[in-house]
């Protein structure tokens, strides 16, 4: 046996040890009863943990939309945009989306994480590696794999605008500066203080980069983010989405001056090598950009629903961790002991809510993390505030006198 | 301005100066009508630089196994694999294609360039990064993502066993090693000594990893690959491909002993953070490696088509490069030259094929590559060969006494 194959048994019995080996629960998706899914044993469940946040991916606008472009041009694209797989949807998708953004082009790429990573890659490569990069501390894993080989990286406290002022003050001159930074955390759902950080972008000459990924179709007039509800997306340079949340399709994306874009287009690696999002997914991703532009009373239905689920919890005593946004997490605290409370909830109860454990959040700030959409009724929302009390106050986190 | 957008402006002139500049040709791929195309004026065109190599993409299997999984699933899996984006046809196509490859388990990415750039990348920061990587020098830009922060690296002769057992012979000793090599490579069509490769890796007990990208669905008795050919795939400690290539739909993958993948699915950071592969794509890709497994028929006309080109280009005094494969480059060696003779076969004669410049081939070395399927009937390859010759002979590129 090669050692490698040894020390993949070794680790992956670390992980058992230690309560963090993810076992995956399999569960069949049902399109016209989002969030009720099927399990493995074809039993009912209702789904707390879906990114498919405004319960879009199931909608009778992207499924036919998706069904029609099979229908016309088949599976797959069948080549790299360069090479035969670029077809008029995949350019109509990238103006929508620019259009969106008020950016003057936008740049579709397979997956939000490919984008992070091969659109901060190819910046911070750039002008001859010329570049001091200063990334907020909770920063997405796409961000950081984007900017692993950045020559100088700083570390700025999360949400920390004194902070990242005083960091880009001491840095070096001469050097080129980016700052990344993301709008809504999706662990922990606060959202960051975006005027803030782009004035002092601004007034140190950094290039600003914001991820919106799971801010994009919820927030501000049309959906395109924390950035258009505060007003502030034309003083940010890039901003960077994902089709695979809100919107309920695949595929990410960047949007941006129109040189960057065309630069990020024929530099890029990740967006070059790499064969072009099916034309389905990008007719689909049209389709739900175009609708979510105006569904204004589903934000706001999503947004009661996010209210609704928090007073929910405190009103069987369950304080959820503070969250400025749709994301509602419930701190446990420990790997083995948030498993099992997704365990129970699923078993017990008939509701998937995952655990969220290292390396996806810190060790020690282990948590369920429930993502309320405008299609949980209030009769869903109390089931899951009972649920969990039942279940915490089974494992000996919530004592009885805690229920309000 | 920020600086780095007169550096995006100075480097986009850059390339338009130097013929390098890449627009991308607008093509609606027609389901039914495969490898005809219409353009942007709605032209009918001939595609000849699809990788839909097998033509599969636009077959009723797949649009059925597609459309059928939108209607029961939706667009969007809305979630990572661990945050309920795991399906049972997910599950079902990772056992399907560790099945065709004859290996205990697979993982599926959200595409192969991901797939080599993940697996490659979270194996050599294993074993606290104590690897040499060994890579052959023609290997995919996304195996030299993988292999970017490896910290030992050397590029081998391409193809060239015995400089591989030289190289592996003088390598430091107590350092765990990995060779990374494809089967066909992609813009020459030659094919690696698999058997020879393998064996070398064995004596010199380093991990070996092989991409059959080019080669998945269209060699090997069931479509396996070149390694099934040539009867070495137990011998292959991983091998990867991809389902958006010959099997006409979209995503990576690994194959490899149940260990190796296990961890891969517990540590690659770019399958964990991103969201799973839409259901649909799934299904189709599931569908369509069970096709293909069975069609034997299908393969051997594919090389029977490939050697007809061939056949046609000599006959009006075209050499094409030397390929052992499917893939018919004809070399041309000049950047604006060749996208001038790619455009006048667009334009003048109703035919796409891609030009292939650099940073996809090496300088000088530019090209066109002609991509045969099962669905270029005789007249269409007597068409392309009688149109390429015109054209090259009016660039100058070919007199009249060559052809035969
Ligand atoms: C902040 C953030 N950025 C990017 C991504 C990647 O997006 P995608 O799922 O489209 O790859 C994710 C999660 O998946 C994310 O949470
Ligand atoms: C050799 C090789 N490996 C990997 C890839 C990436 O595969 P995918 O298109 O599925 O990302 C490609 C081309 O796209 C390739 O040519």
């Amino acid at each position: 046996m090669h050692p490698f194959q040894t020390y993949c048994r070794e680790e992956l019995g670390r992980m058992k040890a230690e309560g963090r080996y993810r076992s995956f629960a399999a569960l069949n998706k049902s399109r016209g009863e989002f969030p009720r899914y099927t399990d493995a044993q074809g039993r009912r469940i209702t789904v707390w943990s879906s990114n498919d946040y405004l319960g879009l991916g199931g909608s009778d606008e992207l499924a036919e939309a998706a069904i029609a472009a099979v229908r016309a041009h088949g599976v797959g694209s069948g080549g790299t945009r360069n090479i035969s797989g670029n077809t008029p949807v995949h350019e109509a998708l990238e103006r929508e989306l620019a259009s969106l953004h008020g950016k003057p082009a936008a740049l579709v790429f397979t997956s939000g994480y490919v984008a992070n990573q091969a659109a901060l890659g190819t910046i911070l490569a750039s002008m001859g590696g010329n570049w001091h990069v200063f990334s907020d501390a909770k920063n997405h894993n796409s961000m950081i794999a984007g900017m692993k080989n950045a020559r100088a990286k700083t570390v700025f406290r999360h949400n920390d605008p004194a902070h990242l002022d005083a960091l880009l003050a001491a840095a070096e001159p001469g050097v080129n500066k980016l700052v990344a930074f993301e709008s809504v955390y999706s662990m922990d759902g606060d959202i960051a203080p975006l005027a803030e950080l782009a004035d002092i972008c601004r007034k140190h000459g950094a290039l600003s980069y914001l991820d919106e990924v799971h801010a994009v179709g919820m927030y501000g007039t049309t959906g395109a983010g924390v950035a258009e509800r505060d007003g502030v997306a034309d003083r940010i340079d890039i901003i960077q989405g994902t089709l695979a949340k809100a919107f309920g399709c695949h595929g990410g994306y960047v949007a941006a001056g129109a040189e960057v874009i065309d630069y990020l287009r024929s530099a890029a690696a990740g967006f070059i090598f790499t064969t072009s999002l099916p034309p389905a997914l990008a007719a689909a991703g049209l389709a739900s950009v175009r609708h979510v532009r105006q569904a204004t009373g589903l934000r706001a239905r999503h947004a009661e629903r996010a209210a609704r689920l928090k007073d929910a919890f405190r009103a069987v005593g369950v304080e959820p961790m503070p969250s400025a946004s749709h994301i509602v997490p419930v701190l446990v605290g420990d790997a083995a002991l948030c498993r099992e409370v997704s365990r129970l909830l699923l078993e017990e109860h008939g509701l998937y809510v995952t655990a969220i454990n290292y390396p996806t959040v810190p060790r020690g700030t282990e948590r369920l993390r429930f993502t309320p959409t405008p299609r949980h009724g209030d009769a869903e929302i109390t089931e899951a505030a009972q649920a969990l009390a039942a279940v915490l106050r089974q494992v000996g986190l919530l004592r009885s006198a805690d229920a309000a």
